[in-house]
Protein backbone atom coordinates (compact mmCIF):
# COMPACT_ATOMS: atom_id res chain seq x y z
CA UNK A 1 0.00 0.00 0.00
CA UNK A 2 1.12 3.69 -0.43
CA UNK A 3 2.60 5.07 2.94
CA UNK A 4 3.32 7.97 4.34
CA UNK A 5 6.99 7.91 5.96
CA UNK A 6 9.60 9.97 7.80
CA UNK A 7 12.93 10.56 6.93
CA UNK A 8 15.25 9.38 10.12
CA UNK A 9 18.51 10.07 9.16
CA UNK A 10 20.25 10.67 5.34
CA UNK A 11 24.12 11.65 4.70
CA UNK A 12 26.41 12.00 1.52
CA UNK A 13 28.30 8.33 0.45
CA UNK A 14 29.39 10.41 -2.76
CA UNK A 15 30.31 13.68 -3.74
CA UNK A 16 30.05 14.43 -7.05
CA UNK A 17 30.68 17.52 -9.73
CA UNK A 18 27.02 17.75 -10.45
CA UNK A 19 25.27 15.80 -8.14
CA UNK A 20 25.91 13.67 -5.03
CA UNK A 21 24.92 10.31 -3.71
CA UNK A 22 22.65 10.08 -0.83
CA UNK A 23 21.70 7.43 1.59
CA UNK A 24 19.16 7.56 3.84
CA UNK A 25 17.00 5.58 6.59
CA UNK A 26 12.93 5.98 6.07
CA UNK A 27 10.05 4.84 8.63
CA UNK A 28 6.88 3.76 7.46
CA UNK A 29 3.77 4.64 8.98
CA UNK A 30 3.36 0.96 9.33
CA UNK A 31 6.73 0.93 11.56
CA UNK A 32 8.66 -0.71 9.20
CA UNK A 33 12.40 0.60 8.28
CA UNK A 34 13.69 0.96 4.58
CA UNK A 35 17.28 2.20 3.81
CA UNK A 36 17.40 4.23 0.16
CA UNK A 37 20.28 5.21 -2.29
CA UNK A 38 19.43 8.11 -4.30
CA UNK A 39 21.17 10.36 -6.51
CA UNK A 40 20.57 14.14 -5.08
CA UNK A 41 20.55 16.48 -7.70
CA UNK A 42 19.60 20.43 -7.08
CA UNK A 43 16.96 20.67 -9.83
CA UNK A 44 16.58 21.81 -13.59
CA UNK A 45 14.72 23.59 -15.94
CA UNK A 46 13.54 23.59 -19.58
CA UNK A 47 11.91 26.46 -21.62
CA UNK A 48 9.14 25.62 -24.35
CA UNK A 49 10.19 28.55 -26.04
CA UNK A 50 8.24 29.56 -29.07
CA UNK A 51 6.94 32.11 -31.36
CA UNK A 52 3.59 31.95 -33.32
CA UNK A 53 5.26 29.52 -36.23
CA UNK A 54 8.38 28.15 -34.38
CA UNK A 55 9.82 26.51 -31.07
CA UNK A 56 13.60 26.78 -30.73
CA UNK A 57 15.36 23.18 -29.66
CA UNK A 58 18.92 23.03 -29.57
CA UNK A 59 21.19 20.22 -30.38
CA UNK A 60 24.16 18.93 -28.02
CA UNK A 61 26.46 16.08 -27.86
CA UNK A 62 25.91 13.80 -24.47
CA UNK A 63 28.72 12.06 -23.98
CA UNK A 64 27.41 10.02 -21.37
CA UNK A 65 24.57 8.59 -23.32
CA UNK A 66 26.46 8.54 -26.42
CA UNK A 67 24.14 10.48 -28.52
CA UNK A 68 26.34 13.19 -30.89
CA UNK A 69 23.34 15.49 -31.50
CA UNK A 70 20.27 15.00 -29.12
CA UNK A 71 17.31 17.15 -29.85
CA UNK A 72 16.47 18.89 -26.44
CA UNK A 73 14.57 21.87 -25.39
CA UNK A 74 16.51 24.96 -23.86
CA UNK A 75 17.71 23.72 -20.18
CA UNK A 76 20.09 23.27 -17.27
CA UNK A 77 20.74 22.93 -14.06
CA UNK A 78 19.66 24.93 -11.05
CA UNK A 79 23.41 26.23 -10.04
CA UNK A 80 23.13 28.13 -7.24
CA UNK A 81 22.40 27.45 -3.41
CA UNK A 82 18.57 28.57 -3.76
CA UNK A 83 18.28 29.87 -7.45
CA UNK A 84 14.46 30.22 -8.31
CA UNK A 85 13.52 28.08 -10.93
CA UNK A 86 12.06 31.29 -12.84
CA UNK A 87 15.58 33.01 -12.74
CA UNK A 88 17.05 29.88 -14.00
CA UNK A 89 15.00 29.44 -17.02
CA UNK A 90 15.50 33.35 -17.58
CA UNK A 91 19.21 33.15 -17.44
CA UNK A 92 19.35 29.57 -19.34
CA UNK A 93 17.52 30.98 -21.94
CA UNK A 94 19.48 33.64 -22.64
CA UNK A 95 22.68 31.80 -22.66
CA UNK A 96 21.24 28.92 -24.76
CA UNK A 97 19.53 30.20 -27.74
CA UNK A 98 20.51 34.05 -26.83
CA UNK A 99 16.32 35.09 -26.32
CA UNK A 100 14.65 37.03 -23.49
CA UNK A 101 11.21 36.22 -22.99
CA UNK A 102 8.11 38.58 -22.34
CA UNK A 103 6.43 36.25 -21.00
CA UNK A 104 6.86 33.19 -18.77
CA UNK A 105 4.54 30.51 -17.52
CA UNK A 106 4.88 28.01 -15.48
CA UNK A 107 3.97 24.60 -17.82
CA UNK A 108 4.51 21.00 -15.42
CA UNK A 109 7.39 20.09 -12.93
CA UNK A 110 7.97 16.57 -13.20
CA UNK A 111 10.37 13.63 -11.51
CA UNK A 112 12.92 12.38 -14.31
CA UNK A 113 13.76 8.93 -12.72
CA UNK A 114 11.68 9.24 -9.17
CA UNK A 115 13.04 5.14 -8.33
CA UNK A 116 16.78 6.65 -8.50
CA UNK A 117 16.84 10.63 -8.17
CA UNK A 118 15.56 13.34 -6.40
CA UNK A 119 15.71 15.56 -9.64
CA UNK A 120 12.63 17.72 -10.39
CA UNK A 121 13.03 19.57 -13.78
CA UNK A 122 10.41 22.59 -14.01
CA UNK A 123 9.26 23.23 -17.68
CA UNK A 124 8.22 27.03 -18.45
CA UNK A 125 6.37 28.23 -21.39
CA UNK A 126 8.63 31.45 -23.01
CA UNK A 127 6.61 33.60 -25.22
CA UNK A 128 7.14 37.13 -26.74
CA UNK A 129 10.88 36.17 -27.34
CA UNK A 130 13.39 38.69 -28.39
CA UNK A 131 17.10 38.95 -28.83
CA UNK A 132 18.87 39.25 -26.07
CA UNK A 133 22.28 41.03 -26.60
CA UNK A 134 24.81 41.06 -24.51
CA UNK A 135 24.25 37.42 -23.52
CA UNK A 136 26.52 34.88 -25.04
CA UNK A 137 25.86 31.48 -25.43
CA UNK A 138 28.36 30.03 -22.95
CA UNK A 139 28.06 26.47 -24.32
CA UNK A 140 30.44 25.97 -27.47
CA UNK A 141 28.68 22.66 -28.58
CA UNK A 142 25.32 23.51 -28.77
CA UNK A 143 23.17 23.73 -32.10
CA UNK A 144 20.32 25.63 -32.40
CA UNK A 145 17.30 24.66 -34.51
CA UNK A 146 14.09 26.28 -35.43
CA UNK A 147 10.77 23.80 -35.69
CA UNK A 148 7.86 24.66 -37.24
CA UNK A 149 4.69 24.28 -34.64
CA UNK A 150 2.90 22.88 -37.78
CA UNK A 151 5.20 19.78 -37.53
CA UNK A 152 5.53 19.49 -33.87
CA UNK A 153 4.93 15.03 -34.56
CA UNK A 154 7.82 15.49 -36.08
CA UNK A 155 10.21 16.80 -33.26
CA UNK A 156 8.40 14.60 -30.89
CA UNK A 157 9.27 11.64 -32.78
CA UNK A 158 12.86 12.78 -33.40
CA UNK A 159 13.99 13.03 -29.77
CA UNK A 160 14.21 10.80 -26.86
CA UNK A 161 14.85 13.48 -24.38
CA UNK A 162 12.45 13.18 -21.43
CA UNK A 163 11.72 17.10 -20.77
CA UNK A 164 11.67 17.22 -24.22
CA UNK A 165 9.16 14.93 -25.36
CA UNK A 166 7.18 15.82 -22.05
CA UNK A 167 7.24 19.79 -23.34
CA UNK A 168 6.83 19.45 -26.60
CA UNK A 169 3.38 16.95 -26.02
CA UNK A 170 2.23 19.44 -23.29
CA UNK A 171 2.20 22.64 -25.93
CA UNK A 172 0.51 20.59 -28.64
CA UNK A 173 -2.20 19.94 -26.59
CA UNK A 174 -2.02 23.29 -25.54
CA UNK A 175 -2.13 24.64 -29.13
CA UNK A 176 -5.15 22.65 -30.27
CA UNK A 177 -6.94 24.29 -27.42
CA UNK B 1 28.39 22.35 -32.43
CA UNK B 2 27.24 19.06 -31.72
CA UNK B 3 29.87 16.77 -32.12
CA UNK B 4 30.88 13.36 -32.29
CA UNK B 5 33.60 12.07 -29.79
CA UNK B 6 34.89 9.06 -29.11
CA UNK B 7 35.43 7.67 -25.79
CA UNK B 8 38.90 7.34 -24.09
CA UNK B 9 38.41 5.58 -20.92
CA UNK B 10 36.04 5.47 -18.27
CA UNK B 11 36.05 3.94 -14.46
CA UNK B 12 33.32 3.47 -11.93
CA UNK B 13 34.49 6.01 -9.03
CA UNK B 14 30.79 5.04 -6.59
CA UNK B 15 29.42 1.56 -6.71
CA UNK B 16 25.90 1.88 -5.40
CA UNK B 17 23.14 -0.64 -4.76
CA UNK B 18 21.05 0.20 -7.92
CA UNK B 19 23.11 2.53 -9.58
CA UNK B 20 26.89 3.18 -9.95
CA UNK B 21 28.51 6.53 -10.99
CA UNK B 22 31.32 6.62 -13.63
CA UNK B 23 33.83 9.11 -14.71
CA UNK B 24 35.35 9.22 -18.61
CA UNK B 25 37.26 10.98 -20.61
CA UNK B 26 35.88 12.00 -23.95
CA UNK B 27 37.48 13.31 -27.18
CA UNK B 28 35.12 15.50 -29.60
CA UNK B 29 35.91 15.53 -33.42
CA UNK B 30 37.84 18.77 -33.18
CA UNK B 31 40.32 17.28 -30.99
CA UNK B 32 38.78 19.13 -27.79
CA UNK B 33 38.62 16.29 -24.71
CA UNK B 34 36.05 16.62 -21.75
CA UNK B 35 36.00 14.77 -18.63
CA UNK B 36 32.11 13.75 -17.61
CA UNK B 37 30.89 12.03 -14.31
CA UNK B 38 27.52 10.42 -15.12
CA UNK B 39 24.80 8.20 -13.00
CA UNK B 40 25.26 4.25 -14.70
CA UNK B 41 21.87 2.42 -14.63
CA UNK B 42 20.98 -0.75 -16.50
CA UNK B 43 17.56 0.67 -17.80
CA UNK B 44 14.17 0.31 -16.73
CA UNK B 45 10.85 -0.36 -18.24
CA UNK B 46 7.36 1.25 -18.17
CA UNK B 47 4.02 -0.53 -19.25
CA UNK B 48 1.14 1.37 -20.68
CA UNK B 49 -1.26 -1.84 -19.72
CA UNK B 50 -5.10 -1.03 -21.17
CA UNK B 51 -8.51 -2.83 -22.29
CA UNK B 52 -11.15 -0.82 -23.93
CA UNK B 53 -11.84 1.25 -20.85
CA UNK B 54 -8.80 1.41 -18.07
CA UNK B 55 -5.28 1.95 -18.43
CA UNK B 56 -3.46 0.52 -15.04
CA UNK B 57 -1.75 2.82 -13.18
CA UNK B 58 -0.21 2.18 -9.32
CA UNK B 59 0.48 4.67 -6.54
CA UNK B 60 3.73 3.55 -4.55
CA UNK B 61 5.94 5.42 -1.50
CA UNK B 62 9.06 6.79 -3.51
CA UNK B 63 11.16 7.81 -0.31
CA UNK B 64 13.85 9.51 -2.07
CA UNK B 65 11.91 12.43 -3.77
CA UNK B 66 9.10 12.54 -0.37
CA UNK B 67 6.60 11.35 -2.15
CA UNK B 68 4.19 8.97 -0.31
CA UNK B 69 1.86 7.59 -3.23
CA UNK B 70 3.35 9.14 -6.27
CA UNK B 71 1.13 7.87 -9.75
CA UNK B 72 2.86 5.78 -12.09
CA UNK B 73 2.93 3.44 -15.09
CA UNK B 74 4.13 0.21 -13.88
CA UNK B 75 7.53 -0.09 -14.29
CA UNK B 76 11.02 -1.60 -13.61
CA UNK B 77 14.53 -1.97 -13.78
CA UNK B 78 16.31 -4.12 -16.09
CA UNK B 79 17.91 -6.68 -13.68
CA UNK B 80 19.74 -9.25 -15.13
CA UNK B 81 22.75 -8.82 -16.95
CA UNK B 82 21.58 -8.50 -20.69
CA UNK B 83 17.96 -8.69 -19.98
CA UNK B 84 15.83 -7.84 -22.87
CA UNK B 85 13.09 -5.11 -21.69
CA UNK B 86 10.36 -7.02 -23.53
CA UNK B 87 11.48 -9.72 -21.02
CA UNK B 88 11.46 -7.54 -18.06
CA UNK B 89 8.18 -5.65 -19.17
CA UNK B 90 6.47 -9.40 -19.00
CA UNK B 91 7.82 -10.02 -15.71
CA UNK B 92 7.34 -6.70 -14.46
CA UNK B 93 3.31 -6.52 -15.91
CA UNK B 94 3.20 -9.71 -13.80
CA UNK B 95 5.20 -8.54 -10.53
CA UNK B 96 3.38 -5.28 -10.13
CA UNK B 97 -0.78 -5.57 -11.30
CA UNK B 98 -0.81 -9.45 -11.51
CA UNK B 99 -1.11 -8.94 -15.30
CA UNK B 100 -0.03 -10.97 -18.51
CA UNK B 101 -0.51 -9.57 -21.62
CA UNK B 102 -1.84 -10.61 -25.17
CA UNK B 103 -0.28 -8.37 -27.43
CA UNK B 104 2.80 -5.91 -27.10
CA UNK B 105 4.13 -2.66 -28.85
CA UNK B 106 7.23 -0.92 -28.30
CA UNK B 107 6.12 2.53 -27.82
CA UNK B 108 9.18 4.80 -26.96
CA UNK B 109 12.20 4.48 -26.02
CA UNK B 110 13.38 7.67 -23.87
CA UNK B 111 16.66 9.06 -22.05
CA UNK B 112 15.29 10.43 -18.40
CA UNK B 113 18.13 12.85 -17.33
CA UNK B 114 20.46 12.99 -20.62
CA UNK B 115 23.27 15.38 -18.83
CA UNK B 116 23.57 13.12 -15.72
CA UNK B 117 22.44 9.47 -16.50
CA UNK B 118 22.63 6.53 -19.00
CA UNK B 119 19.24 5.71 -18.08
CA UNK B 120 17.01 4.51 -20.97
CA UNK B 121 13.26 3.71 -20.37
CA UNK B 122 11.73 1.63 -22.41
CA UNK B 123 7.74 2.13 -22.61
CA UNK B 124 5.73 -0.50 -23.75
CA UNK B 125 1.74 -0.57 -25.07
CA UNK B 126 0.34 -4.20 -23.45
CA UNK B 127 -3.21 -5.03 -24.47
CA UNK B 128 -5.09 -8.61 -24.43
CA UNK B 129 -4.83 -8.22 -20.65
CA UNK B 130 -5.25 -11.66 -18.01
CA UNK B 131 -5.19 -12.40 -14.82
CA UNK B 132 -1.53 -13.69 -14.47
CA UNK B 133 -2.38 -16.32 -11.52
CA UNK B 134 1.08 -18.09 -9.74
CA UNK B 135 2.29 -14.35 -10.09
CA UNK B 136 2.53 -12.74 -6.48
CA UNK B 137 2.80 -9.05 -6.38
CA UNK B 138 6.13 -8.85 -4.84
CA UNK B 139 6.33 -5.38 -3.85
CA UNK B 140 4.45 -4.26 -0.58
CA UNK B 141 3.65 -1.02 -0.85
CA UNK B 142 1.72 -0.78 -4.40
CA UNK B 143 -1.68 0.41 -4.43
CA UNK B 144 -3.17 -0.82 -8.05
CA UNK B 145 -5.45 1.66 -9.68
CA UNK B 146 -7.90 1.35 -12.96
CA UNK B 147 -8.33 5.12 -14.79
CA UNK B 148 -10.74 5.33 -17.10
CA UNK B 149 -9.38 5.90 -20.68
CA UNK B 150 -12.00 8.85 -21.16
CA UNK B 151 -10.38 10.90 -18.38
CA UNK B 152 -6.31 10.44 -19.53
CA UNK B 153 -6.40 14.17 -19.32
CA UNK B 154 -7.08 13.82 -15.44
CA UNK B 155 -4.60 11.39 -14.99
CA UNK B 156 -1.74 13.64 -16.78
CA UNK B 157 -2.46 16.32 -14.82
CA UNK B 158 -2.20 14.31 -12.14
CA UNK B 159 1.07 12.59 -12.36
CA UNK B 160 4.49 14.38 -12.00
CA UNK B 161 6.60 11.20 -13.43
CA UNK B 162 8.10 11.50 -16.25
CA UNK B 163 7.57 7.76 -18.08
CA UNK B 164 3.86 8.27 -16.66
CA UNK B 165 3.65 11.61 -18.33
CA UNK B 166 5.23 10.30 -21.92
CA UNK B 167 3.57 6.98 -21.83
CA UNK B 168 -0.24 8.44 -21.18
CA UNK B 169 0.97 11.55 -23.80
CA UNK B 170 1.60 8.73 -26.11
CA UNK B 171 -1.53 6.93 -25.18
CA UNK B 172 -3.88 9.78 -25.98
CA UNK B 173 -2.57 10.64 -29.21
CA UNK B 174 -2.75 7.37 -30.16
CA UNK B 175 -6.09 6.73 -28.79
CA UNK B 176 -7.58 10.33 -30.87
CA UNK B 177 -6.31 8.24 -34.22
Amino acid sequence: MSSRFERLEAHTVFEGAIFDVCQGRFRHEDGDEVTRQWVAHPGSVAMVAHDDEHVWLVRQPREATGDPDLLELPAGKLDEEGEAPLDCARRELAEEIGKAAEHWEHLKTFLTSAGMTDERCHIFLATGLRDAPGHAIESERIDIERHPLAELGAAIAATTDAKTLIGLMLLRERLRG
